[in-house]
């Protein structure tokens, strides 16, 4: 058992070091690795197996919506990129710039893009004439670059892929519908699918994205407490057609200004299913997104029909996403490995199974063991799969319930925030100076003002005027 | 019927000017348009859900072999770059170079990939250890960016998107193997989905990719008569993996170099589906490529029940990606803009067909009208796409081989390549002066040396002396 030990002893655990725990589990179950660019990423099989499996659902979904996929270029002019004054702010110090194309140097330089309003809006207004070319719900899926000062695998990197979708609508009210709409559909997908729970909100003015009119945002909490922002959908009004001239013909002949929107989630998800769900073996996968969903481990499999009964029984299997480990490794070393992966259900069969023609199974979640008839497999699996992921969700919406907190004072909010990792729910006077106060003296940003609004005081827990809604405070990631 | 003229005018024919066709189908077939950035292309939902679809039959077929997807970065430092030395050589001319992040000069400055070797390479140099890690059989999805002078939608662009495959191997046979294997995924994939008939061959040195030790191509014929390299496979033997010291512990612990393959097949091939199958009504999509098979036009859609037959058969015709068109324009608008955007299948439904019960199906690539009774609907429509795809391969090949032809002897050679666009198989002799006299004195390059050889003759059909090579000669893209 030597060995079985040795994998696990290289994860630390997560209660001792949780960004230890977070940077050896994104190594060992093999995700990802670091690239000779400083910053940047190598997505591993197994890591892009699982963005895959995201972008496959999450593109389907925006489909039944009306989204059209397109794809924008890579570069974006300076001259353009300026053109939205807070856009720019925003976005230009972070970003990288190309000054040479072969061996000449560009008139103008351009940036690698690191989201492309610019470049729709761009597009967009060369392309909308009339009321009959809209709405316009275009989707990239891509990679985008910003020159990040410290980076971690996932959650932060100077290149990571994402899809960002751009619309363009006639009225305000369809932009702001399109953008509620586009949260949930994050939020449903992060619920039915990772099996994450999200708050679903509204950012405040100082967390909105640079240009937006209005950002919202799903916030989740990950097992150590801290925040993790999982997508955000803003409206950016008429500010970008303003800035861009981009006009349509309405019906009664007039020019109007469009409205639009953006949306966007990225492989930083990835890091929320690792921070959500892992534990001290790693991994721990939703059966929904798993790559690998069951794994067969046979046992004794040098003896014969062993391994014939390990391929039988992925036959059976059919429908599920199945993998017959027949390495030379030890059993206990293909457990941890497979436990390390994050694989939902492990089916063990070895001769004494075959005799009593039946099987094991073992959860990855809760480690549960449970013996089921061979003829039973396939029914029992379906079932077991459908289990852990209602109560993967279940568990992670009892965790984040169970670290969240009232604060109705500023002394208790502080030492809420210093001692118990989590949320905070608190009250707010909706202005900018409590926010700053906030952050310097607690460590604590505003994740969000919550679609669920609730009273819990008259007063900002800050400042003590009268509040204005009630605001979602942690500290994120 | 003014309307309808007016958008077949929009198109140039193929006999006047073909280039200038080129151009108009692809604008007005809505594929791609031009970007802000010189020499890149914004690709539009029409031509992305073509390149969706080759995706997904491409990636499909790959994950068959035992293709696993990856993700590596967008940068490479120019020293990474600079390792393999023809390598470098070919595509240092022609690459994008970023030498700022945010606001600070890079200590390196870094290209944007061009193609990505040179990461795989450094990946490799350090995931693989021993045997047991091999092979390494990756893939990626992604972007490339190549600083052209010249640039033509879908054909030459500064950015396009493209896989490429990066692969490492224990043997020199398994590198040559897998090299082999790929290029008849990609020869199939043409033939079967989109309908283009190849010729499967080899390189010359000349003609070979930069740091291969052989490239092996696909190569098709337009409807031009020119040539357009569809896909390449390359074998790189071990001179990668000296370069970059990727070495692996065999069974008897001696250390040895990986041999590794490459190939790639990118947006360029939607310049080949339009070329190879499109006429002056527009584009002509295979089927089984086609983002929509069958669009169902009511005719006269205002009277009662019009429309919700037009929809009641869309229903019936689940499983086949169909569209209605209820726009507020004229029938024979539609007619001609599903033409031009080349679905393959018009289906027409009017009162008067309601009456008896029938539909007008039209084949977009011969034309060919045929009345349908409704409850044969849904099976005639499979044969006839079924029939489209295969007429349209015949119907390339016919093209192909009538414009294919023989030269014995230069002057034959050269009055052939000037007289009758096409391919020209003449035998040669290996050498290099050869090749550059015949691109020098005729335009024509070698486009491979086909595995299918006929010996047409004993001697170079240049210098006289012993031919080694029945090669394909001809203009290209």
């Amino acid at each position: 058992m030597a060995s079985e030990k040795k994998l696990v002893e290289a994860i630390t655990s997560m209660e001792k070091d949780f960004a230890q725990w977070y940077t050896d589990v994104v190594k060992k179950a093999e995700l990802c690795d670091y690239a000779s660019v400083k910053g940047c990423m190598v997505i591993k099989p197994a890591g892009y197996a699982l963005w895959e499996n995201i972008q496959k659902e999450l593109d389907r979904r925006f489909k039944e919506t009306g989204v059209e996929n397109v794809y924008m270029p890579l570069f974006i002019p300076e001259g353009l990129l300026q053109k939205e004054k807070d856009h720019v702010e925003g976005f230009a110090p972070e970003v990288a710039w190309v000054t040479h194309g072969g061996l000449e140097e560009l008139q103008e330089r351009m940036c690698v893009r690191p989201t492309s309003e610019t470049l729709f809006c761009d597009f967009y207004a060369r392309d909308i004439h009339s009321y009959r070319d809209l709405p316009k719900v275009y989707n990239q899926w891509c990679s985008v670059v910003r020159w990040e000062k410290t980076t971690r695998p996932f959650l932060r990197s100077r290149e990571f892929l994402w899809q960002e979708g751009h619309t363009a609508h006639a009225t305000a009210k369809e932009a702001q519908e399109r953008t509620e709409q586009m949260l949930n559909v994050y939020a449903d997908f992060c619920e039915e699918v990772l099996a994450i729970p999200v708050i679903r909100g509204q950012k405040t003015d100082k967390e909105k994205f640079a240009g937006a009119e209005a950002t919202y945002t799903i916030e989740a909490l990950m097992h150590d407490g801290k925040a993790l922002q999982s997508g955000t959908s803003h409206n950016f009004g008429d500010g970008f057609a303003k800035a861009f001239e981009i006009q349509y013909a309405a019906k009664d002949n007039s020019l109007q200004y469009v409205h639009q929107t953006s949306w966007g989630m990225s492989t930083r998800i990835i890091g929320a299913i690792i921070m959500v769900h892992g534990d001290d073996s790693g991994l721990v996968l939703p059966p929904m997104i798993a790559p690998t969903q069951v794994v067969i481990v046979p046992i004794q499999q040098k003896k014969e029909g062993v391994l014939d009964k390990a391929f039988e029984m992925k036959e059976a299997l059919s429908g599920f996403r199945v993998k017959v480990d027949d390495s030379d490794k030890s059993p206990g070393w293909k457990f941890s490995e497979s436990e390390m992966r994050g694989i939902p259900v492990r089916v063990e069969i070895g001769p004494k199974d075959m005799e009593q023609n039946q099987a094991v199974l073992v959860r990855r979640d809760t480690h549960e063991k449970q013996m089921v008839p061979l003829d039973e497999l396939k029914e029992r699996i379906g079932e077991l799969l459908g289990q852990i992921q209602k109560e993967m969700l279940e568990r992670a919406r009892v965790h984040r319930d169970a670290h969240t907190y009232t604060a109705m004072d500023f002394d208790a909010f502080k030492k809420t925030v210093e001692e118990k990792p989590g949320f905070v729910k608190a009250m707010w006077c909706g202005s900018r100076e409590c926010e700053d106060k906030i952050k310097e003296l607690t460590g604590a940003t505003s994740r969000c003002m919550p679609f669920a609004q609730e009273k819990l005081a008259d007063t900002c827990v800050c400042c003590k005027k009268p509040a204005v809604k009630m605001v979602y405070w942690g500290k994120a990631y």
